[in-house]
């Protein structure tokens, strides 16, 4: 059913380019959990044998690698992909056996009640559903679930995700012995209850995949899409975030600011697998044609509302940006770099009024309650520099999420803060130290940090080291950036490569924080690599397209493939190579090498 | 003149693509140390004015931002460059004046001589000079003069170029007050005389502009060249020298491991404005048909002094790969990875002997201190996947090279201590504290470290964020890693996406680590991206030509150039367009502003 004007929906289907096959040498598949409708997707990468050096004998199997997994069905071969019907509701069931909310008769939103008397030309999602909303007096967060036992199936999901199966193998009795160490589904909920982490998870969203972001999961990445009034159309950002979610995005942010926000936003979330963040305050100051004095909080409401019912699961809210911290930014290098952040000074500037989202926070709680919308803190104040890092106004804000994450703790809404920004090595622990502190161990969510802001058009990189590093201090999810930051609007390949330095980033702080089996693949590729079985080495990467490619540049031929060198060294130069006669010759003299290298190391 | 056959000499200079021209917006000048010869090159980036808010009134001008310079005489447009000449030798008079060394009369390396009397199908340098050598019983390194108190012109030449010229403004008694943190000439002896830093001079390579390697100065960074059997020609290389200098190449190794190693790095070594390393045994295991166990100490000893003698300022030596060290390695995951330790393993293994670089170490020191050749000791043994990392092996090596480096010191030689490889980001950390207590504070040299094995095709992202972390913990340079690593042999473009990660990482750590003036180039850009002169920011950062590409592909017209916005956020969106007004609104209600503010903020 839909209420909106439908004369004009155009096919998008035939006009996106949405990638829907596979990973090279992957295979998707599902766990079960304690009920037939929790089933919990991951990606299983298959190898090849390790070859015997008697070639006329067979090789030994390698254990496949098997990885988590966030592309939703578009990696699925079985699944029936359909852009214009939306994805299958995975969380309908769940939200409709808890009891306590209920379906609308009618989009609360004016905004959206306008918007669907329109014509427009352009195409609109033809399957929307009236949205759902807790029932009067009801909380239907999760955080609320998780404050009174409850272990919700989003929970069980997670545990699952997160624990690469062990928990659906410990529910069935069939947990090897020496895997003792899993994350259990009651861990979840306990780290959900005590806000050191959190599950987007709108209840208008059921489509999305439940995930979770703290900084005793795996370090998550976000990316961001979105139009600007520059550039890009609706079909370019769901193809954005179906390749953002192919390469592993663990959420997106749709950070549209030109025209037909609603529509794109609506498309993007039928189909995305993933949550879904805004940042209500772009579209509430399209609504006032961009001056920023005329917001108000009704404007703003409204946008809260109309968001909340197309089912985006977390809101960046500036809301730390108070009237007195304006004076703090202005002898600053690069004054206010967040967009959220300067709108709100602007606005209390011109107003010479605290911040309606200050001064109405406990209004917008009542909001994210009612549908689970968590909070992202938003850091209007990062720095935009080295040398604004660390400085009296992004930790006056800090402190004021801190206690903003209080308020939101007392009606059980979930909180992540954001972070900066640009901030110079030695000076990133400070910032995960005093957000731990501060803000109660609410997860903590940064972009970057740039470690240095004079590499324009490598801002991944520069991004991606302090990234890493926050990380493994303790950061629980890293917003990307791309290649284009500070120049330009990301196309697809700079999406990729945003999300690729992001996982790399991520990946790197599990190891560094020791999070079991996170050396898996590591050590699956490694071996791979040992033993010069190229294919695997290419799939179990990040990028198996782009590792393929680049070999192949300098060795195209098939046969190099199974060579025992590669083009950097060639084949008498093959370190692996002497490596592996070193260990034969080593096996062989064992005994006489060992009774002799003995003596010579112990003179040393 | 030239001994060597002259008979196929081709013209090498109509077939390369070196790039000449200076870097956008860029000017190269040089500052006059204490002597008419003591010229020291920067470059200067010039900038646009800040414009005024009326338009019809002036701006005010921003000051020339200054950075070091390690392109040579390539990007000076009034130098004549002429590849078959070689660069001017720049040195030459210093050598002499000590008066420590004599030219001799022929090339003392049998291995020289045999190639001098072959005919080549290969482009041949002509105009090669013969070699100089210590006199009997002298000893020409910077650490033996800096050991007697004295301060040579190379000293002198690095202390103005670290400190950006303050040394040299201070000579002239034109130093400002507020520029008392400094470099000075001294210094710098102290710092070669007490193994903390080295300066890597070979006296048959006075082309160099002299560059220190020491923790206490800027971090620097090291690019590979070379060919390998698979790929690669003379003219290739020698453009790949010059490219890599360009973006920032502090010294480069010329890994070479094909046919006409020889006559390659003659061409390279004639024009390489910057030291240039090898790893000498790996042309000595060409010299045996690359067969390990065929090696020996006097092909090997000949191959160091054909190298001193053509002019190499550090050598990659594995003396600390022992015998009673291959067992340690047997169960790792990758074995042996560095192509210098496999070969010395196996033939440690083949001959069952110590190595003959360990025993032979003072016959190298020699060798070393009769040309100035600087060791990098050679981490042979380094882990080549995360799960090796920090193991036996590798430490077991690495309290070798600490007992080596003092061997060398005893002879005055310079020595660096080559690092890792692979290490997850918790495990760095523990590296250069061990290199700096074992090794008795030498500088640390070290490849990457990659924190993950799992993204083949971005290891120069893996690589960076190690190396970004380990600059900052102490290490003194960093060896790039292009893209290609583990996959191929790198194009141009490769090596200019490693050199760029790189200067990132040694940027960000010499932030880190406080650099008196590291912040200049930072701020200086912050400052012109608040101010929308994009221009400047385009020239400012490491890499303007892609800067301004990727600017220009969403916003190609000229007056984007001086737009108060980009494609990223539009017009209404532009924080920083936002922020101005908010600066100006600021200024404007102050008084009121203050009163009220300050009032409220007191409330918090």
């Amino acid at each position: 059913m839909s209420t909106q004007a439908t004369s004009k929906v155009i096919n998008l289907k035939d006009r996106t380019g949405i990638t829907t096959e596979p990973l090279p040498g992957s295979e998707k598949f599902y766990l079960k959990g304690s009920r037939d409708d929790l089933l919990v997707p991951f990606r299983r990468i298959n190898l090849t044998d390790t070859p015997n050096a008697d070639p006329s004998l067979p090789g030994t199997p390698n254990e496949p690698v098997v990885v988590y997994d966030t592309s939703g069905l578009y990696t699925d071969p079985t699944a029936k992909i359909d852009i214009e019907a939306g994805l299958p509701l995975i969380r309908q069931k769940w939200i409709e056996e808890r009891g306590d909310c209920e379906q609308l008769e009618a989009f609360s939103s004016h905004y959206t009640r306008e918007q669907d008397a329109q014509d427009f030309d352009i195409p609109l999602f033809e399957h929307r559903r009236l949205p759902r909303k807790a029932k009067p007096g009801k909380n239907v967060s999760q955080m609320h679930y998780a404050r009174q036992g409850i272990i919700t199936p989003e929970m069980e999901y997670i545990a699952i995700r997160e624990s690469m199966g062990r928990e659906a193998l410990a529910q069935r009795g069939e947990l090897p012995d020496d895997m003792e160490h899993y994350i259990t589904a009651e861990y979840v909920r306990k780290e959900v209850a005590e806000g050191r982490a959190i599950i987007p998870a709108n209840i208008n969203h059921p489509e999305s995949e439940p995930m979770i972001i703290g900084r005793n999961f795996l370090v998550k990445i976000n990316a961001n899409i979105g139009n600007s009034a520059t550039t890009s159309s609706i079909e370019e950002e769901v193809e954005k975030m179906v390749w953002s979610t192919r390469w592993g995005g663990d959420t997106i942010m749709d950070l549209s600011t030109g025209k037909h926000i609603h529509q794109t936003r609506e498309w993007i979330i039928r189909n995305s697998p993933v949550p879904v963040g805004t940042v209500p305050l772009y579209q509430a100051l399209e609504k006032v044609n961009g001056i920023a004095e005329d917001l108000t909080w009704e404007v703003y409401r409204d946008t809260l509302i109309e968001q909340a019912e197309q089912g985006v699961d977390y809101f960046t809210i500036h809301a730390g940006v108070r009237l007195a911290h304006i004076p703090l930014t202005v002898n600053r290098t690069t004054g206010i770099v967040s967009r959220g952040g300067s709108i709100m000074a602007a606005w209390c500037l011109a107003h010479h009024e605290e911040s309606f989202l200050y001064t109405h926070f406990e209004d917008i709680c009542e909001i994210m309650k009612a549908y689970d919308i968590s909070f992202s803190l938003g850091d209007g104040l990062r720095p935009g520099c080295q040398a604004d890092a660390n400085d009296e106004a992004q930790f006056a804000e800090l402190k004021t999420l801190g206690e903003l994450t209080q308020i939101a703790w007392k009606h059980d809404v979930q909180v992540m803060i954001e972070g900066p920004g640009h901030v110079p090595m030695h000076k990133i622990k400070e910032n995960m130290d005093l957000q731990l502190e501060w803000c109660h161990e609410a997860p903590f969510y940064t972009l970057g940090p740039l470690v240095t802001d004079i590499a324009p058009g490598y801002d991944h990189i520069t991004s991606g080291i302090g990234a890493a590093m926050i990380g493994w201090y303790g950061t629980a999810m890293l917003c990307y950036v791309t290649p284009k930051e500070h120049l330009g609007l990301p196309n697809k390949d700079d999406v990729k490569t945003g999300i690729i330095t992001y996982k790399i980033a991520a990946h790197a702080a599990d190891l560094g924080k020791g999070h079991p089996g996170a050396q898996i693949r590591d050590d699956a590729i490694s071996k791979a690599r040992f033993e010069f079985r190229w294919e695997d080495q290419f799939n179990i990467g990040f990028d198996p397209d782009t590792a393929r490619a680049y070999h192949d540049e300098t060795l195209p031929q098939p046969k190099a493939k199974v060579a025992h060198f590669c083009s950097m060294c060639g084949p008498k130069f093959c370190s692996m190579k002497i490596s592996h006669d070193v260990k034969a010759a080593f096996a062989e003299k064992s005994q006489e090498f060992k009774e002799a290298g003995s003596k010579i190391y112990h003179e040393v």
